[in-house]
């Protein structure tokens, strides 16, 4: 039995809606995933989660690995039981985390030696270990250990990189040992297209139950991204789940749906929440600017979420200006419903047929290019 | 018509439950307000406040006239709006924080020149001042500027805090420019009993809606405390809303209401939680503890507030371990809920005629002298 269903298919584009099963939960795709790295979307309860539309939630599995440990989170029931959350979870490998945060002690073909970037203590991880981890933490959705290439990278390292992803994946699929869980290939190459599609068709021959770009939004530009994107995603069984890892602004999302992906995560709502950018369907509003002070009006007057319900612009202001936690947090509510009501929206343009024109539009305009 | 009635009297102390009724809506008291000092309790949006059992909160005036300032409440709708909160609000006069926060200028008789914790600028305040500011606060309950003075204290200088209060006291009745607000006289007098006595029968003259004991929890101890509440309840109006400001741990509550106090607030539900400090029937429990590493149980297995229905002392732990919001959120939420299931069962024993026995056995016992 399939774990994905498509719904609807746009026909002007390769968007489409589907429905994913996960032992968590039936997720209606194109979604979009919150970040909760430690275990706890930032400054929000579960229920208010809830409240913003979100079907499902990701979490960090280096940071997780790190504090509290694996142990410690099984012990304590498993991921669902420590954030709470009764709904679908995906856990990444840690191998972007890995690269990106840790000290970096050895990298080998066979896997990485790595000193936590909290307390310096050494750790080693590989596909088995990565993967064992994952199975450990009890997420609905886990991912391959990889190696995510930076931007620029030479040749050669990039090369190295996509033969370890590649190798590290068929090690994750052996090592997989909760049938709960699905496993995601995940598909790298920098912007190398010939590289991302030897890497897709080496993943696809190990038939995993989704499959990821990954290595994206780490410096490359809009438009590389893109371009990788549209390159890549109909490479990927059309019947499996698509996922664009770490993407992105409102606009990048409605672009890569364009080009057939059905999953995305980002940090952008939760981290500006915290900064005090709000995105709006009139673009972005700073809530630290003092012209908000005495404005009465909601955030978005248009937006039904609980922060325009109930606070004035002057309000959070405020809050923002005296340091309450309030402000990070209303803010946080309002930029996740705006993906949440993004993610609705595109759903509702496939599903009646007007995707492309409307995507072509957005894409082209400000209203999703808050942050050009 | 009074806005206050004695439902239920105590045969075996002076405890009373009672309806006091505000502009913003009906309170039942005994009753604990949960602070937001800067028009936000910390860390919980109102919808979570109003789910810990909380009826009425508190603002602070200093706070609020220094940031965001009055003109800017007032051009956002007033304080209600400010802070989301659709009950009954009730603002100190900055009495309390002019003496204990600002750099002090010039104290006369006739007012006050202070400089901003915040930024040092220089603000005159006197009662008159307190009281138009608190009118266009909006809350429901306001009260009049008074001279909170230290302990210890030199007779002279409380004799002279106890003069100026009371003369303040008629200025501010006689300022008072919103009749949707009830105003509030306040006992000072230290530790003084005369003087107490002195300061209660000069406000009783002016007839104040409701009458507070202030000038207490600086320092004089449980003893001195629970001594001067003993002996000023009584001498306020029997048919009037007594309320003890800023009191205090759950044993000073139960020994004030058992002197015939109706109201109460105190930062220590959100102070504690903050540091991960939780109260609960057995006792008090650190949060930051590693002990709660891998400990599964709720904070209060027995609690039903949001935190302890959804998440474990090791989640929690965690939280804090790793500086996420979450922590001090969840432990506030289960704190302040404490702190109205505390009042809800010291209404329900005044009710049942068994409140003395049982609040002498509390006062004695362990169970609410959490931090003794």
């Amino acid at each position: 039995m399939s774990i994905f269903e498509i719904t609807t298919k746009d026909s002007g584009s390769s968007a489409r809606c589907g429905l994913l099963e996960t032992a968590g939960g039936t997720v209606t795709t194109p979604v979009f995933m919150p970040v909760g790295t430690r275990g706890s979307v930032k400054g929000l309860l579960p229920e208010t989660i809830k409240q913003t539309g979100s079907q499902i939630v990701l979490a960090n599995t280096y940071h997780l690995l790190i504090r509290p440990g694996v142990d410690a989170v099984e012990k304590l029931g498993g991921l669902h039981k420590l954030m709470a959350w009764d709904g679908p979870i995906l856990t990444d490998s840690g191998g972007y985390q890995v690269f990106s945060l840790s000290t970096l002690n050895r990298v080998g073909d066979d896997g990485v030696e790595f000193a936590s970037h909290v307390d310096g203590s050494k750790i080693y991880m590989d596909a088995k270990i990565a993967t064992e981890v994952q199975n450990r933490l009890g997420a609905d959705i886990i991912m391959c250990f990889d190696e995510c290439a930076p931007y620029p990278c030479e040749a050669a390292d990039l090369r190295k990189a996509v033969d370890r992803t590649i190798r590290w994946a068929g090690q994750c699929k052996e090592a997989h040992g909760n049938d709960k869980q699905l496993l995601f290939g995940i598909v790298q190459g920098g912007v190398d297209l010939e590289l991302r599609k030897e890497c897709a068709e080496k993943l696809i021959e190990m038939d995993f139950d989704g499959y990821a770009i990954g290595g994206l939004s780490v410096g490359e530009g809009h438009e590389n991204m893109i371009t990788v994107a549209d390159f890549t995603a109909p490479l990927l069984p059309e019947n499996k789940p698509r996922y664009l890892m770490g993407v992105g602004m409102p606009a990048d999302i409605i672009a890569a749906v364009r080009a057939g992906v059905d999953m995305f995560d980002c940090v952008l709502p939760t981290r500006n929440g915290r900064n005090g950018f709000a995105f709006t369907d009139n673009g972005p509003l700073k809530m630290r600017n003092s012209k908000n002070s005495e404005d009465r009006r909601a955030v978005d007057e248009k937006c039904d979420c609980y922060c325009c319900k109930n606070f004035s612009r002057g309000a959070i202001r405020h809050f923002f200006n005296v340091g309450e936690m309030l402000g990070p947090i209303l803010i946080s509510i309002h930029n996740i419903t705006f993906y949440q009501k993004l993610m609705h929206t595109i759903r509702e343009k496939i599903e009646n047929n007007t995707f492309s024109e409307w995507a072509a539009e957005m894409i082209a305009g400000d209203k999703y290019n808050t942050v050009k």
